[in-house]
Formats: C-alpha cells, structure tokens, sequence
C-alpha cells in the first residue's frame, strides 16, 4: 500500500523565487508566494534595515539574490532601473518578471520593459501581472483574475505563466515584448468604453436644458413677467433627465440597437446581389461596432437618469413652490366649487402606475448588467431579458410618455413660440423604434431576416459543389 | 547556473489546433487560442475569400486543414453538418469539438453532436464548450467560468479539458456522448428555477387583485353608488402588492423555509421509530426539496414586490385623487375647529419607520442574493443574515401590518360584505410562522432539535458495535 | 497520423478516492468528484442501507473503502471521530482530508484535525476544504474558489492541492497542521472588518439621538409644554440618520481615509530625520491600518444610513402631522396675503437638488464596492472613482448641509439652550476635510508629497553608493 498517486511528484523541494523591492507590492507578492508553496528571497540595497517582510523570506543584497535564483521579481520603480545595469552580469540568463506601472501614459518614449531590456539585455525580460495590486494580493482576491504577460523568451514567459497559473490567475499571452506598452497602459484606463455614452447624455442633456430654460423659464418672464428661475433646479433638472432616459433607453438596450445591425444586414445582399458568401462577408460597419460595443453602458447611464428622475418626482411635494401653489389653489377655491375629474383621475394614475412599472423593469435590466449576475445567466435567459423585457420596457415607458401629453398634442397653448414642449421630442425616437420593431415581428418580415442571418443566400453559388449550403456560425 | 526551471517544458513549440468555420464564434475562439499560445489553423470552404481572421491565424481548405491538427472545433451551424460526411475519411481519429447550439429545444430527434458522431463514425467527438458566446471569448471573460464536457473517448475528452483548463475555464465531465443533449439544451434554459416562485405570485396577485376590486371599487359602487374605478391603478395596485410581499417574505427566506424542513426532521423519529438510522434516510420528499431550491427566487420576488410598494408609497401625495381629497377636507374643515391626535400621528410614524427599516432590511437581504457578495461571505455569516436577519424582517414588516390595523380590528365597518380586509389575509401565514419560530426556539425544543439535525437517535441500535454514535454530516 | 497530443497521458484510469461519511458533504462532495473524472468509493457504517447516492459511486465497509483509495475524505462530524482510531491500522499512510467544521468557536481544545491526527499517527492528515458548502459544491459554484489547505506532510498536501485544482478551486497553502484551528474557525468569522465601523456607526446613532431627543423633544416640553414625543418616529430618525451619513461619509472613502495616512507620511521624515530610509521604514501604526482595512466597510454603512435618510425624506409628506401642519397653516393663511418667496424657493430646490446628486453619486460609490464591478475596474478608474468621486460627494453633501442652515447660522433661535443644532456639528467634520484637502492638492504641497510617497528622501544616505536614488514600490 504504497501513495502512488504521489509518486509522479517525486522532488517536492519548493523552487526559490526572488523579488527586488521590499516595497508594498514586494511584500506582498512574496506573502503570496510563500503561502503557494514556493521560496522567496529579497534583494534589497541594505538586507539588514529594510522594515518588516513576510515571515519565512530571507533577505540578500541585490547580487546574492539574483545569483540565488533564476525568476526575479523587479518591484521597483522605473525611475530607479539604473542599478540593474551594473548588476546585469549577473543576470545572465535570468528571468525578469516587470511588474512595474508609471503614473501617466507616455511618461517616457519606451516601455519600461523595453528599457529594462536594454539595461540588461542578456536577461529574458518578461512583463506582466503589473495589473496586481499589493491590496489584492495581501486579501486574496487573485482566483481566477486575468493577468497579461509578453515577452521575446517563449521558456520564460511559459515558466511565469506556470507560476501565475499556481497563484490561481488566469493568463493571457499577448506576444512579444513590443505589446509590453500596451500591458502598461492597462492599468491607466479610464472608462473607454463609457465615453461615447457620457458624451451623448451630456449633449442631450445640455441641449434640452437649454430648450426648456428658454421654452418654460424666459418664455414666462418675456410674455408674463413671471419670475420663476427657481424651477431650474428641480423641475428643470427633472424634466432635462427624462429626455436622456427615453433617448438613450430606446437606442440602448439589445433588441434596439441590434435594429440598425439587422437592417444593416437586410440591405447589403439585396443591394450586392453578386456578391456569394453574404454570411461571410457580413462585417458591420465602424460605427455601428462602436456602437454596439457601447450599448451595455448606453443602458446603464438611462437607468441612472431614471434613478434622478425618480427621486425628483418623489420630492415633488416636499417643495416650497409646490406647497405654495397647492396653499394658494386652496385659498383661491375657497367659494368656486371643486369638482372632482374621474378622468384627470384615471390618467394621472396611469401615467404613475406605468412610470413605476417601467423604472422597475429598468432597475431590472440593470442589475442583469451586473458582471455576477449577467455571467450566471444562460444565452437565452440573457436575450430574453435584453430583448423581451427590454422591448416591454420600452414600451411601458412610452405609454408613460404619450399619457403624460395625452391631452396636450392639439391644445395651442403646448407650442410655446411654435416649438413643441420636449416631451414630445423625446417621444420621437422611441415611437419610430417601436413602428420598425412591430415592422420587424411581422411574420414575413421575420421569417426572411432569420434567414439571412443564418448565412441563406439568395442566389444560389455556382462553382462550389460539395458545400454549397454550408455557412458559419 | 541553468533555467532549470524551465527545464521540463522542453518541447515548447505551441500545439497546433484546427477550426472549422470562420464566423463570430470561430473567429473570436482562434483570436483567444492565439491569445493562450496555440496555434491555429482555420477550415474554410474559400480559404481565399473568407473575411478578416485573426492575425496569426492560417487558412486551409477544409481537408488540408484536418489533416494538420488534431483537435478540431466545429464551429458550424447543425444545417451545414453534411460537408463533414464527405470529410470522414480525413477526419479518422481526429477529436471533433462539437459547440453548436440549437436555436429551440427539440428542434432535432438526435443531438447535434451524436448526429456529428453518426456522420463521422471514427472520430472522437466531444460535446462541449458550446456555453461559450463570441462575445466572452472577445473580451476575455472567461476566467473561471465552468464549461461542461461530454463524449464517449476518454482520451479525447482529457485532451479538450487540458485545452479549456489552459483557457481559464473550469471542465466538469458529464460523461458519455448521450449526456449531449443535455448539455445541448443549456443555452436554451429559460429562468427553471423562477417558475414556481414567478406563478405563486402571479397567482396571489391575481387572487387578491379581484378581492381587493370587490371589497374596495365594486362594494362602494354597490353600496354608495360612488364611481372609483381610478384607484385601480395606484392604490389597489399598492394594496396588492403588499400581500404577495408579506406571503413570500415569511416564506421565502432561509429560516423560515426551512422550517417546515425542521417540523418534518422531527416528525419521522417519532413516526417511524423502529427505523434504525434516522440521518442516513433523512431524505425531503420532493415537494419540500422544490421548495428548498427555490427559497432565493422567493425572496427576491418579495424584494421585488416590496420595491414596487414603496415607490408606490413615495408617489402617493402627488396623485390628483388625494391632492383633491386635501383640498376638500381644508374647504370642509373651515369652520370646525381641527384637532391634532397625538396617538395618530405616533401611530402612523410608527407605521411608515417601521415600513422603511422593514425595507431596508429587505434591501439588505437582497444584497447578499448576489452571487458575487454572497459568495464572499463565510458560512456562519450568511446563515446569520438569512436566518437572523431574515426573522427580524419578518418580524417588523409583520408588525408593520399589525400597527396599520390596530384600531381596525374590531371596528365593524372593516368587515365590508362580512370578508376580512386583505391585510388581515396577509397578516395569518407570517403571524403563524412567527408563533411556530417561538415555540422553536425555546430552549427545551430547540436542544432536541438540534440533536435530531447531528443525527441523534432516539432508540440505540442493537447489532452494530464499534460505530454506534457515528453519524454522517 | 496519431494523437499525438494525448500520448502524454498515458494511463487514464481515472484516480479512485474515498469518502467516509454519506451525509449532505459526503454525497455532494461524491458527485463532483464523479463529474470531474474521479472514481468514487464511500465509506458507510452500513453499506446496504445508507439512503441514495451518487450514480457511479460505490458503497463499502469503512475498511475495505480504506484499502482500496490513498486519499480519504472525512465528511463525519467532529463527534463520531473515534471510530477512525479503531481503523487506524487500515490507514497506515493515507491522506486524511478533514473538512469538518463544528458549530462554535473554541467549543474543543484542540483543532479537529490535530484530534485525528492523534488518532490516526501514522496517516498524513490534511485539513482544508471546509468552505465548501453542500450547496456550493451541488450547484457548481466553485469556479476559482478560493479554499485553504494545511498539513505537515508536504506530499499529502500537494495530491490534495492537485485534486483541488482539477475541481477548479483555487489552493492556498497555510503551513503546518498547527494552521488547522485558524482554518476551522474560518467558515466561523462573523463579519470581522464590520465591527468597528457598526460600533462608529451605532455610536453616533445613539449620541446624536439622545442629542436632538434634548434639543428638540425636551426643549419644546419645557419651555413650551409642546408634547411632540412623536416627532420620535420620523423626524428625528431622519435627522438621527443625516449625521452618521455626513460624518462616515467624510472619513470613509478612499481619498479621504488616506488623509491621516498621507499627512503621517509627511511627519516622520521631519521629526525623525536621522532616520535614513524612509520609505523602507514607512510602516503605518496599528490604528491607522485598522482605519484603512475597515473603510470599505465604513462607506458601505454610510449609504446604508444615505439610503434611509432618501427614505425618510420621501415619505415626509404623507405623514399625518405633516399634512395637519400644512391645512392648519391654510386655514391661519385664510385672510393674510400669502406671498411668494422667490430666494426660498431657490434655496429649498437647491437644498433637495444636491441632496439628490449626493446620493446618487454615493449609490455609483456603493456599487463599485460590489466585488464583481470593483473587480474589473482598472487601478486608474478604480482610484478615479473612489478619490475623484469620493470628493466630489463629499463637497456636494456639504453644500447641501451648508444651504440647508444657511439662514440658521446666526440666527439666535438656533441655539436652544445655547447648545448647536446637530447640522452644525456634523459639518464640522467634513469641513476640516476638505479644507486639508484643499491644502494638499495646492500644486508645491501635492509635488512634495508625491515625492514623499515615491520614497524621497531629504538628506542623501552616506555610506551608501551606486544605489542611492533607489527605492522601493
């Protein structure tokens, strides 16, 4: 009765690792490094004064850990790179992991990758997991995280990516040391994917801002004298939110922006008929890319106008003008008698009761946009959610609007200065929306799209013989 | 001084892969194979004219492209599975990645990849992987994330889960190749464990819609001839949502649905007592066990519900009904002189504080549902917030109830038609549940359950000697 | 041609463990085992009639089960352990897996695993796994799960860490089996780094209650004879809530937590200045690292009590007293013009309207506290979101504190009892903030910290020589 399912790991020495650097980020990566079995070694400049390190490490000076050892960890700025140079004749062959990040882009012409790899240039330069955090690896938080790496030494890069894999990270290749730059510009991001979505709320919002200033605030004060500049800051602001949310929901969520793809996709082989392989050849335009790959913070940024516009109609009676009008309505009605509208009745509370629908449908679709919710969803839990709900969504929200101006469309009194009240401008987008949608589900209609986008081609191809009706995915 | 490291991975040429199909899926799976540092190699019917592929990447007829790889993903559409007949004879002992996806269950008599099988008798295919979309494959989300495998060649299937383990993903074999289907059926799975919960709720919101309609609308018609339809849409819509809130909350979280588990635990022993080994046959029946596994969906439909009662609550003093009714009653309470009821106003603060922390804590529960922070929290942390926490919900929320109807109870004019008011309806399950809770936590009761959870039986057993007191976790 | 990729793994006989103990664990730990390729045998006292298990698995005796496997897995409560002593001889060198928990802290002296491993001497007794739950293991949610391993014999461990990676866990390794207590009392822990900020937070609660309990309920008793105890409710919960908000806001999110923390920085090197090695030697004290570990946390309670402040606001106007206030002010208004406030107008919008853009701002904070989004934040988008927008909420919160009392600060009615109102005293805080703030980010001061925290040092060291201007991350 033998442990044979050892066997096969038969020399269990734990292999030594080194870091230069006793900094955060040094400390910490030896913590956990240690904890995953291996040996580490501190090079520091003075071994014996260099403050607490993880217990279990020992400490050398540069030279004697980098002789110690043939994977070394470089944790320290690039502005102090210059010591490697004079110890590169001891780096001979040695792999060097750049965990390094600069505080600007373009801070220096080279990557500092690139520039380590000049200092020493005998060293296999490797670099990668510079998106760790010294906070992440002291908590733990590395399972399953993706990591980059680059490097021109195939061996090295294989040997820490076998490391990284052992911490629990998941690694991604991303070629030779000339991708180091881009590796290093990671973790300087700043939303690029949300600034197309941040950029068309501001704009749509300044531009309603603007025309209500001018349709409610100076129209009142030129044509009656009325001095109500205090509406800007809520009803104002209030109404400006509504604009986005209904522009941005329309144009945001799945079903409709996979609208101008499908068309998109409809038109081509009836316009290049000659053209074989449709499927193939089916690549959406630039911008309708960048606009798809947006569409998710497109949503995001309508729910959070949602959730202002929300909370400004739930401290609408809590205002002092509001309470003075609904005072001074009292006091005026005092002798006339006040009749209760059935009607009015009915529609305010339609309008309400589908603005708490459709902001709870909202809230919804949001939370599917979690990272953790939206991963455990299947394919086709996803598209009902985004596509389904978000068509219902859009709908309810547009029943909310046309109730809201149900009975201002033909009154004159709308068309202040002959511009129509923003409401109904908002409206526009969303009703041609829902037409081209109920267009699209009309059976024929539908039944022809779903073929094209399965790869159907209408003209049969002539040459090819044996797969002739083989399409891909 | 050597790479000894390094040493064992001597053979570092990248393995070669092959992909039959250049559409989205195939496209982003070789970028991401490209990514993880194989090579790849793509199957095309035109290999001149097949759209943009990822750099790297070679492109083959099909035939040529089989013979160079071993492992080869088809990443075609089911339809177009024919061309690969012909192909058999250069596909002979070649793993087939089978990972396409059906657009409806049932759509097929056989599985996609048991009718690959059948096509191409002599190769090892494997289901699998088909979980995956472009879209994650694009954007590297698939760290950790669980793919399942089945096929009939245990070889071939070791070699796919090497392959997807190097991607980052986490394999779990189902088997033989006629767990397919299953794993067929996956993309396809529409929120199963939503639909008891989902039609509970639908029903009790319907069951109290049209008793709430007769009691509140149709009886005032009836009896005072007032017309009141319009408070359908807010008020009558609030008032149901309350009950379904109450009704799921008690039911729904971890302790309390585990009390009835805990009632039938207790049962059988004293039943059933000359079963000797009680923890062994502690088995559910299968109603309770369909209860169990849809507790979180329960509660979240409560969250759910609970939003929608508060937003309806937030809206109510803009409504133009009770705009009205303030008006009305300041015109009619001119001349009387009008009193301030300091019980009332404790009463209804009382009510609204404890309906927001009761909320609150629904909130908080609902927070810890997400998989991302409930996974994060130890076990004793998350049975204190769903038990616990859960209890003192129930508790407020049902007092809540209690404080809305404290000087209804035993006025006459609530029993409208003889029926009790809905809230009374509400108020039995969670009052019930709570009794049962104290009984259960009193000290004498409590310990024997306890005992009878660790497995204690009542009556020693008699022919086993060495293992009496154990008992399985 | 030939399979060339799979040579490698030769003999595919899939490994065959046993699991003592058919309970929840056992059986789900059984099923996961099976699904990732191992072969199963359980261990049962009666192996005829231990209710179901797992397809695929066997059932033996406790010691035929033993012989047949090297790795066993003890799924047994702590209680049933001396079982294991009498089949001791049976497990001469076997890896012993405990993954039991108990019920309590510090309920035995000694760990469970030490236990067995006086039991059973001459096994390798290895304890780890106990995170997992039944549940987790059932529905597949490992995925990169972190778990902990510990045991004295290294090859033990590492089958252990083995089988564990292949179940797609991630394994840190904790040492020796003296690590095993630590471990057990792990799934124990009830939200540690919570303590102190509930503690600030309850604390806070409490004085500021008991403050405008003096100042608002007691003060208009005794000077007035007013009995308004049920403003007790409402009201001053409300109010009660504003301060711990205002104050934790001010002190917890990232930038400004960080203000003790960098102003330390600055410190040191002015007093201690014969301290050559500053940044080697910048160790934080122990109650600033406390305050640093905990404001996640701190932030977190501080929209929690934002939340209920937003709550308590929206349902001001329903109250009764409220409503009672505003008719009988109607009905003294009756005959004095009433006139409108234009300023006041302005000031209250303005109030709620950065008191809206507070707290949506905070909620955007919150939601990047959630794992999953923080999680796939870069380290620019992810500190641009807690410093940028951290000060950004605070300023606003401030303003809207500051416009709420803007006519109430020198107002000789505001000092009841020559005591402050509680706005007041909790602007003090995040005025002094923002003012240190203000200092810091002055372009000398912020370049001179900047080079404080990239490991600056005033006086050059001496005997040092070619590493001088070299420091640490």
């Amino acid at each position: 009765m033998s442990l044979h399912p050892l066997d096969s790991s038969a020399a269990l020495e734990p292999e030594l690792l080194c870091i230069f650097g006793t900094g955060d980020l040094g400390r910490s990566l030896g913590q956990r490094l240690l904890q995953s079995g291996y040996r580490v070694v501190y090079g520091s400049r003075r071994p014996n004064s260099c403050g607490p390190l993880p217990q279990g490490a020992q400490v050398m000076t540069h030279q004697e850990a980098a002789q110690s050892a043939n994977l070394i960890f470089i944790c320290v700025h690039r502005e102090h790179y210059e010591f490697l140079g004079t110890l590169a004749p001891h780096l001979d062959r040695k792999v060097l992991v750049d965990l390094s990040n600069n505080l600007k882009k373009n801070l220096y012409p080279e990557a500092n990758a690139a520039y380590l790899q000049r200092l020493v240039p005998k060293a296999a330069v490797v670099k990668g997991l510079n998106t760790l955090s010294a906070w992440a690896l002291q908590n733990g938080l590395l399972a399953g995280k993706q990591v980059y790496l680059c490097g021109n030494d195939e061996e090295a890069k294989h040997a820490v990516a076998e490391m990284a894999t052992k911490l629990g990270l998941t690694v991604l290749d991303r070629g030779s040391l000339s991708a180091a730059r881009e590796i290093e510009d990671f973790p300087l991001r700043l939303f690029p994917e949300w600034r197309l979505p941040l950029c068309i709320a501001v704009d749509l919002t300044a531009f309603f801002f603007f025309y209500l200033l001018i349709r409610d605030v100076i129209y009142a004060y030129v044509e009656n004298g009325d001095e109500i500049s205090f509406r800007i800051m809520v009803s104002l602001a209030n109404k400006v939110n509504t604009f986005p949310i209904r522009v941005s929901n329309r144009v945001s969520h799945h079903a409709v922006s996979l609208l101008p793809a499908r068309l998109y996709c409809c038109l081509p082989p009836a316009l290049q008929r000659d053209q074989l392989i449709f499927a193939c050849s089916r690549r959406f335009p630039d911008w309708l890319d960048r606009w798809m790959l947006c569409r998710k913070q497109m949503g995001l940024v309508a729910l959070g106008f949602a959730f202002l516009h929300a909370i400004y109609t739930f401290i609408i009676p809590i205002r002092y003008a509001v309470r003075h009008k609904l005072i001074s309505r009292v006091l005026k009605n005092q002798t006339t008698p006040f009749h209760f509208d059935n009607t009015e009745a009915w529609g305010t509370d339609s309008f309400y009761a589908l603005g708490i629908l459709g902001f709870f449908l909202y809230v919804l679709l949001g939370l599917t946009s979690l990272p953790s919710v939206g991963g455990s969803l299947s394919w086709r839990e996803f598209s009902f959610i985004q596509s389904k709900l978000g068509y219902l969504t859009l709908f309810i929200c547009t029943a909310h609007g046309y109730i809201y101006g149900w009975d201002k469309f033909l009154s004159r009194a709308t068309y202040k200065w002959y511009t129509p009240p923003a409401f109904m401008l908002c409206l526009i987008v969303p009703s041609v929306v829902l037409v081209l949608k109920f267009i699209i589900i009309i059976p024929c209609v539908d039944r022809t799209l779903m073929r094209i986008r399965q790869g159907w081609e209408r003209t049969p191809p002539r040459r090819e013989t044996d797969d002739v009706k083989f399409t891909n995915l």
